[in-house]
């Protein structure tokens, strides 16, 4: 049996504790300093307020000032954050970090690097770690459809666990796979974590459908919704997704694939990315928008921040046409640059 | 400005009539021997009484009786049936299509050949018109996410025409197009009609999900759905189609486009492939299943009976490994077969 230390107990970071528990292992669940209310009801009550859920057996909560404590002689750490805490737990890891030290992430988002080429986040993690062990922390990442609350409900969910280091996702597979979580060990992290964080940009596009419906009028007198709308923004969603992979020569196939259409399919299903589509679509502005969603945090508006700063460059250097990614384009153009939403569905099929 | 005769008078044939009609072009709309309540309504009215609309302005409805008359002339044909309609359409039309009639069809569906090869229903079309004619008739076909009644509601909805004869697919498109309803034309025929057909039997594989959710007791007290696990059969789905894509050398990337991704999307929102995936997910037998759907044409369970035919012909021959159609193979054990519903989610992803 093995002892992990989860950092960061948000909805996502915590859920994995559920597989681990059910399998025998120990878990520390260690929360950030955004997560002071939460660890003190876990250790209070034993129960997780945003999950809506008694923890499993097998976890003891920890503050983030007894990390220490928490990440001795651990077997490896799952980093539980979002894509804006990556930086912040490479360098609150770095002072307790071995060499070979293993650490899992279930973070989303990707960072536009200096010219424009597309970094995934255990990379970002990787430069935040003191020099010496940099290059021997070995890393891997969570990635594919998986709500946390359903995780945590022990619902039937399929992910993929990556890693340069096959070894190290199947030694991880083996530890968390149970009988409701079926984990796919897979050498293609790059493509798993951009497909991942690509997904949250395309759900918000997705979600543009419900607000042009509502600006429309609604369902009209027959009935008709705009279904076919949305369908049509999925599917150019998985096209971009699969221009990306085939871009970083980073398996293609996982666009069609849990990591790309899977994960967009459940992250349309509801929550933040799709109802800031729903408010752009509905006509508002970006800054409207973002007002009204005030303290959330919208993965789905920084990968888009990201791409906006790397497509450019990625086009300039003629690894992109300009015609390829018409979608994210559009998304760029009313996320970054505050412009009204425009969506020319004859083009987006061109190419 | 052109003629058109659609035959088949139910919802995907006749809302194809919007655009036409808005386009300026004339259309006879042809009724079959089930669609006479349809047509009756059609002259009374102006009426079409299940899309719930008035029909456009430059629709004329024929009854059945009528056809040679209402296909006088025509620039070109629409076949409007549904996929058990296919052999029929083209004995009817048989006695009028000239050698080089175009004709393009709405219908999805697939067969299997004698030897398990997955023929496309404009090809069983073909080969029920007179030998003479049957080389030189050109035929071309629709698909992609497109909710007919969405359609007739002018909402913006993206499509594929297919034609080997590329010329004509770009001529219809041109026929067709409207600033609502986009068309691009592709020689990618056989892709395009496989993966709309398969996506059929995949959004019944994917509303099991609902099916078992309330098996298990509907939301569990935390609000848990089981969106990680539709996802996951969404996402078994688009690697399933790409699998057979693959194998006929067609175009895989109408996978993740489209025709795979974006119309099992829009299959899933709704529909009796849905619910009878549902209904099985259930618990219940196909037998109890279908005798609650009394009266529906189920064309999920269709192609998945086809799939049963060819499945194990397709494997014996070595173009696909067993391990290949794993969420195909339990569709069939349930549907064709007969058995319980059986997921092994740890073995969908395998391979």
């Amino acid at each position: 049996m093995a002892t992990a230390a989860i950092v960061g107990a948000g909805v996502m970071g915590t859920a994995v504790a559920w597989p681990l528990s059910d399998n025998g292992h120990q878990v520390r669940l260690v929360g950030t300093h955004l997560d002071k209310e939460i660890i003190a009801s876990c250790k209070e009550k034993y129960f997780h307020p945003r999950l809506k859920r008694e923890l499993p057996r097998n976890v003891t909560p920890y503050y983030l000032e007894e990390i220490g404590q928490a990440l001795e002689g651990v077997d490896f750490i799952v980093s539980g954050v979002n894509s804006l805490g990556v930086r912040w737990i490479g360098r609150t890891l770095a002072p307790y970090v071995k060499p070979v030290a293993k650490i899992i992430g279930v973070t989303k988002g990707l960072e536009a690097g200096a010219d424009g080429e597309l970094v995934i986040l255990p990379e970002v993690l990787r430069s935040e770690l003191p020099a010496e062990v940099r290059g021997q922390v070995r890393l891997a990442a969570i990635g594919g459809p998986c709500i946390a609350g359903e995780l945590a409900g022990r619902r039937q969910s399929c992910v993929y666990f990556g890693s340069r280091d096959l070894e190290l996702a199947q030694w991880l597979a083996g530890i968390f796979r149970t009988d409701y979580y079926h984990v796919q060990p897979t050498a293609e992290i790059t493509a798993l974590e951009l497909a991942v964080a690509l997904k949250n940009a395309y759900a918000l596009g997705v979600g543009l459908a419900a607000g042009l419906l509502s600006r429309a009028g609604g369902v009209d007198d027959a009935g008709a919704y705009m279904h076919n709308t949305a369908a049509a923004l999925f599917a150019r969603g998985t096209t971009e997704i699969h221009k990306i992979l085939s871009m970083m020569d980073a398996h293609p196939d996982f666009a069609f694939g849990l990591p790309g259409a899977g994960d967009l399919f459940v992250t349309c299903q509801g929550g933040r990315s799709v109802t800031l589509g729903r408010l752009l679509g509905e006509g508002r502005s970006y800054a409207e928008a973002k007002e009204l969603l005030k303290g959330e945090t919208l993965e789905s508006a920084l990968v888009i921040e990201q791409m906006g700063k790397a497509l450019p460059q990625l086009e300039a250097r003629g690894l992109l046409r300009p015609q390829d990614m018409p979608f994210m384009h559009a998304l760029i153009e009313v996320v970054v640059l505050g412009k009204p939403l425009k969506l020319d569905f004859e083009k987006l099929f061109a190419a």
